[in-house]
């Protein structure tokens, strides 16, 4: 049982290292002792709020020195951070409030309109904002010293393919690993400043923060995108490591023109879902280090990526599973796929989440002898490189032929004229099911001229069979598109063809 | 429980970055790849022995290469290796085997005098020298694709106060959170690689090995130490960290003169005993880079080290505990210690093993909930950082071996001439200290003889280098003997010597 137990981080963290910068917001740059002394005068105001150790209490913040601390004095009071997603609705919020049995709302005046409508929902929850809390009485807060790993940290709502969001539970095990599996991967430089720009609220920006204290690193905190700004932070606070998603690099890459990043920027880490052929090759040629990787809210994030040394030499893969980790690919009769067959990714790993909040049935399910049925399809290549196709959802089966929409949206993206698309399957007589597209374009387009373009990259069965034109593609906070929407948008098409 | 489950590190390190350089022994290099087959060669030799999962079997072995994968080959199949020091004597060694109940012994042609003579005392072990076992047949072993992190890997015999060794339990996860502690304060990059010159039958050197392992990274083993071939080592193949003893550290900081250690060598990883003020602050002076670190077989290495920023400001400390780890100070009544107190080290981490071989009564004296007595004495500054002052107040450490008197008492006194004897450490200026010895005899004795005696008995390194007769060893009343008054007798000796 000893081995379960750890230092609490941020305690350990600034007792070890206490001058070293660790957390950079606009002007703004805090020590590791300072981080410690805001976040230990949080947690003794969060006492005042009634909250004790154990209980689940719900934050609602955005990217922010403050919401690190936030985080951070939960974590020094051993409170359960119901981490949520500022980019929902209020009745959204209100939801996942009620399902995780949240005694209490941090947030910040910011967002008042929406904390005022959950407000109104949950009346018995007291909802407070930062701003009041900060202001608030203090009682000596007793600190939790030592963390067991398998106690829960936090919880992050995903909403899976079918009904209700699901509250993850992410344990203080799976950051920690995750953090170190990472670290085995990448390395681990005095230099290194990670650029956190993705949502704190989510995994990809809450386990920079891990990161943060586990390695004794400076990270630095942005509050919106803006490509130039995130060329002009890594240029001036000598950043060596981002974490984004495809929209991002896009346009930091086309930002970028002729110039180059710094050559201490070693790291440009893409997750969040599956990158265009041609958006990697123009990251290769400007010598921006992409690694691509996969990872999920159940994986407490990376769980795949690619090592420094295969970056060129296999472009597109996210790379083997970290040091801590493991991946299997399932074929339809449960048996492990072998050779480069296309199926489910299945993980195991001390970073795999212990199930979800409240929901054992679901959990058993997904979860069986430690392996996690990501739903996500994708296959190995010879050498054990896994290649992410697809969400299982969004398979298409045309014809008895597979096609993955994210392969047929990398073609269509690397057309000069579209800037963005999204692929569904629709009914059809013929085929079972035929893919469709909708897209985004920087001028008008001839729709031929895009299907011949699609006909010489494209098996025929993959090319869309019908092409809309409209003004944005629907995503999520992820950047993951919410292809429910495309086919609401499609039928309301269908019925205006029809008045 | 899946928190504990881990893939085998070998198999996993081999798939996960198999061309880079893995372990460079004399003109050979061997990939991680070289290293899986060869070590995977050995396994299905060691099962054609007869060796299965759980067995535990003894490997009396010098620094190798070879050495590196029989000791991978046992990690492959599970079975734990009880590893002796190869300096030990025969009858040493076969205490230890016959303790430790192990069925097999694989060691090398260079010990076969040694190991002839164990055989005969242990005539139904299977002894085999690796040069056999490498022309042994090969039966398809059956790879241990996960290990338990709470399972016994390795076990090292050290001594204590009370004669007879014990045999330290090291878990795989004793190992892992070692090599990842170690990271998380040294960082680590790419281009590392750690030469190994301390004996990897230590877990100075069997820890290098893992560290190799779980970060990817390369290493170089010399089998013997020669401050002249360090330097050149460390030039020639690109190390960048370096475990040493004080007497190599010295030798070495002669050896340089005037020149300096090439930059790209960022650590001298200090450990096995204290160092003199002189030496540090000659080291400062060339720029060597010293860490200094406190640790002992039961902690599977390090498990204080000083950080980088502190090398100077702090310059005599071991340091703070790792970032997994944790250290108190206890003063004679069982209380915390506080201020600069000086008192017994405890320490509690997942790098401190889980007790002692077939010796539970022991281990649950030394290890109370969680916490690991050290028997070594020192005191915390303001700032928390560690200074030793003394290894377990009677233990010699010479060369960087520990000599227990206890021990050598016990060897002494089974000479049929000897009534008592008592042990204490000088100072020597080759190997930091050596052991002396009181004795009380029957009747007039040969000196020699009795050195002789001793030498069969025990490692040379153990043996007195001098011998003094006396009519009364100083004991206490409850029979423990006064080695400071031992001390003060040899200075008054010296004193007459000198008139």
């Amino acid at each position: 049982m000893a081995n379960q137990v750890m230092p609490n981080l941020l305690l350990k963290r600034a007792f070890l290292t206490p001058d070293r910068p660790a957390i950079q917001f606009k002007n703004e740059t805090y020590s590791f002792k300072e981080v410690y002394e805001k976040s230990y005068q949080i947690a003794g105001q969060l006492i005042h709020l009634g909250l004790t150790k154990g209980d689940y209490a719900g934050v609602l913040l955005s990217n922010h020195a403050e919401t690190a601390f936030i985080y951070l004095a939960f974590q020094l009071l051993d409170i359960k951070a119901v981490i949520l997603n500022n980019r929902l609705t209020a009745e959204e919020i209100a939801w996942q409030l009620t399902d995780s049995k949240a005694v209490v709302l941090i947030t910040e005046t910011a967002f008042a309109c929406k904390y005022e409508e959950i407000y109104k929902a949950l009346p018995e929850l007291t909802v407070t904002s930062k701003e009041e809390l900060f202001s608030a009485d203090f009682i000596e807060p007793i600190i939790t010293e030592e963390i067991n790993l398998d106690d829960v940290c936090t919880v992050m709502y995903t909403s899976g393919t079918t009904g209700h969001p699901k509250g993850v539970l992410q344990t203080y095990g799976n950051h920690w690993w995750s953090a170190v599996g990472s670290a085995l991967n990448l390395g681990l430089s005095e230099k290194d400043c990670w650029l956190c720009v993705v949502p704190m609220f989510h995994i990809s920006g809450y386990s920079i923060l891990i990161r943060s204290i586990v390695y004794g690193m400076r990270m630095v905190i942005q509050d919106t995108f803006n490509e130039k700004e995130i060329i002009k932070a890594i240029q001036n606070e000598k950043v060596t490591i981002m974490s984004v998603v495809s929209t991002m690099l896009i346009r930091i890459e086309a930002e970028l023109g002729d110039n180059k990043l710094p050559e201490e920027f070693r790291c440009m880490l893409l997750g969040g879902g599956p990158a265009s052929k041609t958006l990697l090759e123009n990251c290769m040629v400007k010598g921006i280090p992409v690694f691509q990787t996969y990872g999920m809210t159940e994986t407490a994030s990376q769980i795949v990526t690619l090592s420094p040394e295969y970056s060129l030499s296999k472009l597109g893969s996210a790379g083997k599973p970290l040091f801590p980790s493991q991946l299997k690919i399932m074929d339809p009769n449960g048996e492990e796929a072998r050779g480069k067959t296309a199926g489910e990714i299945i993980v195991k790993g001390p970073n795999v989440t212990i199930g979800y909040l409240n929901r054992e049935e679901e959990s058993s399910e997904k979860i069986v002898n430690g392996w996690f049925s990501t739903g996500d399809i994708g296959y190995l290549d010879e050498d054990g490189f896994l290649y992410v196709l697809d969400r299982r959802s969004d398979l298409i089966i045309s014809g008895g032929e597979n096609v993955y929409p994210a392969e047929v949206e990398g073609v269509l993206t690397s057309h000069p004229d579209i800037v963005d698309a999204g692929v569904i399957g629709v009914e059809d007589e013929n085929w079972g099911e035929v893919p469709i597209a909708f897209l985004t374009t920087k001028t008008e387009i001839d729709k031929d001229k895009i299907s011949t373009f699609c006909l010489q990259k494209l098996a025929k069965y993959k090319v869309p069979k019908q092409l809309y034109i409209i003004d944005q593609i629907p995503r999520n906070a992820a950047k993951k598109i919410l292809r429910r929407e495309l086919r609401q948008y499609l039928k309301e098409l269908k019925r205006q063809d029809c008045n």
